[in-house]
């Protein structure tokens, strides 16, 4: 055996504002590590070791023993501390550099790891359709620009009564609060949904079928992983939201795009298509992005169907509060006699987005299933920010700026129809608009609506071409336009901007007499 | 075509607080789709039907009007308002019963589909293995009783400086903080996760590296989802944590049970039981439910054998920061140089568990295909929550917090001993306590712990029997025991219970003299 005294251990530097003792820690560790201190090897008393170093003996008997507490050194008792003699061979297997600071030891391997991560981090097939588009988070800069689609004005939003309640929410925390919530969401505010809407949607549910959770996504993530295996059939709407086709894709669900007309998803289109299917996406009350309405016929016939075949419909009611005129048209869910529907809502749009709340009501048969899922992947959303929200409906402030907003949505509608006919007149059209956020904004037959949208952003105006959402089928050319959260002087000027790059690609040979509308659109 | 007096339209009985509008619509809707009013029938003018129902015309006008929106209705210019000609055979299709209101129509009929709803909401078979246990959220009774496992007192923790500081966020919410966050988590707080990783834990990294998320459970059925497809081998813990064995099976993966000893996980039966595995689960810092620390020689050994078959390590440091004596050991991530190590941990057990606040320091490779999924299946966690949190760490009160919670617990730590050797020699084993918020209390080899742990419930002492840990190998019959929420006397007296509930089972033959205690238990 060696000497202790002999053995001269090479320290690297100390950097600026390392502690001592993490440092030596640091540096004993990676010359163990490294080989440089090989195993069985003797160290120095702490005593004469403190002394050489010039350090607090203090100090390296801290090291010592959390050395030896993670395994890197054992104590002999007469005999001093060694070098574990059970590592395995360290020189070959862990590759340091011989002699270098442990950070840069870490930051310099971890580079070369980096770089050759690709080829032995390996996603798995289903791991790589779920991380092949990230879906991005959208609408972060604050004012949104002018025509941003499926976008609130939540500069509008009645911050200050917010930041009262939830400062009063705050200051009313007991132990109870800061316990573990319930999976399925905080019961009183499950029991205000549930009444919500019963008004608002003719949806007659009770509290027990509300589960809430963070984003409406995970309704759809874990109603698919409920639903479908690999290879099953599901339909979605084409043109449709992207955001849940690359969910059920990532389940390995086989998509169908159901066509999409006037009357909304034409349901007997699907059953030609996916006789088979397991589940149903639709957005029934305002159809994304086409802004159709599910026609009565269709619900009827869509909820019978999925009856007699043992499917689910999962109805996504995105934004169809905000219809203009008269009250919101009641939802599919309303008329779910046969429990086949998961309707899903989201406060997102109709309060703010960073509050991540959303809900699910579910039919009698899913609700264990679904809160099984929902506590075994989640647990649950935030208790804090379901106890504000919970206070402002309560208290009636989201009664009153839903109400609120669907004035001031419907104001800057017909400032946007207004300026659109004044300026846009033959190089878009759009159809009504009675509900929503947005509209979609059709282009003459042929253009390229990627293009013209790339175009009006180098000009300063958001939008998303329609052909973003197709499915399979070709989507008529367009523009997916927002109004809500734009001033109507905004409107104006945007319009015209608008109309100035439209004008420079269209040569206005349509006239203002619009042949290409939608109408014609979907007709064989 | 019947003359529209003739129609007499048999209205249900208005429940009372049911708005008049509301009620006349959910009459009439019901009426049309149970056939009641036929298709194309005509009704009475607006001003005829309020006549006759007593009610102002304009209410009978509203109604009419969302009804027409909805499609049950159409009017004919000059000729009035018809039900729709276009419904399927409504009699035959929905089968409601003929002269019924609307709420107590739908109430039946969903009860008889809830009847007959496991029938025909079949969930898939990847449904049925997420769904099929319910994870149960615990310790949601305040406070908690002795010996509730896994439970951090938070009745000591700093309730007013966290609504001070969470009221003083609610106050200073700006525009910009109601917009969407980003799907890695709010990264001021990242920043602060990361520093604080690499003083209390050893491990370098970056903000870039840090993903918050909800809770563990999510990193682990992301992970599992990111990197195992359906009957890919995954390693876990046997004893170990029930709530990742779920998450793994629910994805379809081969779950193997690596046996545990007093080294932790024995990395060396892994290689053997399952060579190909792709994902190893390991609570390298005090192993779930044993407690014990993975040895050093077996984490190089992890590290290396991940290393060369491109498996992923996913470490959760679920309560190391609780080490009593010296600092927490550095965790396996702290070793990590070839980027092969998901490092899960949670602010539940440090703070509280409604925060729902956990993290992921994830390897470069893994960072953006993380993030992808993460935003496409959850969005993000509460901002709220996470400016909340991101204030009481830079302010310090984090800090202070674990250590004032480290010294508690080690103090009930002792206490707990002092009262185990006192009252419960002979009946129980107990291992040295140097970590933690539990330890795991062995019984008399032989013994039933699941009797056990019922038996001492009925006596108002919680516990959790080992077996439940169980993947497949039988592990020696014990009993999960947490002190770190029980008050010093609390300890004393449920030792005494728990003591006489042992003592009436066992007759005390095996003496003050233990021999059945753990270091002979793993041995062939």
């Amino acid at each position: 055996m060696r000497r202790a005294a002999d053995i001269a251990i090479a320290l690297g530097p100390r950097t600026d504002g390392v502690q001592l003792h993490r440092w030596l820690y640091n540096e004993l560790r990676v010359a163990i590590l490294t080989g440089r201190l090989g195993a069985a090897t003797r160290l120095p008393s702490t005593r004469e070791f403190a002394k050489q170093l010039g350090l607090s003996r203090g100090t390296v008997q801290t090291v010592f023993e959390q050395l030896a507490a993670e395994g890197y050194l054992r104590g002999v008792v007469g005999l001093g501390s060694f070098v574990s003699s059970e590592l395995p061979d360290l020189k070959a297997g862990t590759a340091l550099p011989p002699y270098i600071s442990t950070t840069q030891a870490f930051l310099s391997e971890r580079d070369a790891g980096a770089r050759t991560a690709a080829s032995y981090t390996a996603l798995s097939d289903r791991g790589r359709l779920l991380a092949r588009t990230p879906f991005p988070i959208e609408g972060r800069t604050v004012p949104a620009l002018a025509f941003r689609p499926n976008q609130p004005d939540f500069s509008a939003f009645p911050f200050d009564l917010w930041r009262r309640i939830a400062s009063s929410c705050a200051r009313s925390l007991r132990p109870n609060s800061f316990a573990d919530g319930e999976a399925k969401g905080f019961e009183p505010l499950r029991r205000l949904i549930a009444k919500h809407l019963t008004v608002a949607r003719g949806i007659i549910s009770s509290a027990d079928n509300v589960v809430i959770v963070g984003s409406a996504q995970q309704v759809f993530d874990l109603g698919a992983r409920l639903l479908l295996d690999p290879g099953d059939e599901a339909w979605i709407e084409d043109p449709g939201y992207p955001g849940v086709r690359l969910i059920l894709e990532a389940t390995g669900a086989k998509v169908v795009g159901v066509p999409v007309d006037e009357g909304g998803m034409d349901v007997a289109a699907g059953y030609t298509l996916a006789p088979n299917a397991k589940l149903v996406y639709v957005t029934a009350g305002r159809q994304a992005p086409l802004g159709y309405s599910l026609a009565l016929d269709r619900r009827l016939a869509l909820l019978s169907w999925a009856k007699e075949n043992g499917a689910v419909i999962v109805e996504d009611d995105y934004d169809s509060e905000y219809r203009f005129e008269g009250a919101p048209l009641a939802a599919l869910k309303s008329l779910d006699y046969a429990g086949q529907v998961i309707y899903c809502g989201t406060f997102s749009k109709l309060l703010f987005p960073s509050l991540r709340i959303a809900y699910a009501v579910l039919p009698d048969s899913l609700v264990e299933p679904f809160t099984a899922a929902l506590s075994l992947t989640c647990r649950h959303a935030s208790l804090f920010s379901q106890a504000v929200l919970h206070e402002f409906i309560a208290e009636g402030h989201f009664g009153r700026h839903v109400r609120r907003m669907r004035l001031l949505y419907a104001e800057r509608a017909r400032a946007f129809r207004a300026a659109v006919d004044a300026h846009l007149s033959g190089l878009l059209y759009i159809p009504p608009i009675t509900t929503g956020l947005d509209t979609p904004a059709f282009l003459p037959p042929g253009s390229n609506d990627m293009l013209v949208s790339q175009l009006a952003a180098e000009a300063g105006i958001e939008s998303r071409p329609l052909s973003f959402y197709t499915v399979r089928r070709p989507v008529p050319p367009g523009l997916l336009l927002g109004f809500a959260a734009v001033s109507p002087q905004e409107i104006a000027s945007g319009v015209q901007t608008l109309a100035s790059v439209l004008g420079s690609l269209f040569d206005g040979s349509h006239g203002s007499e619009v042949t290409w509308g939608h109408p014609s659109i979907f007709e064989p």
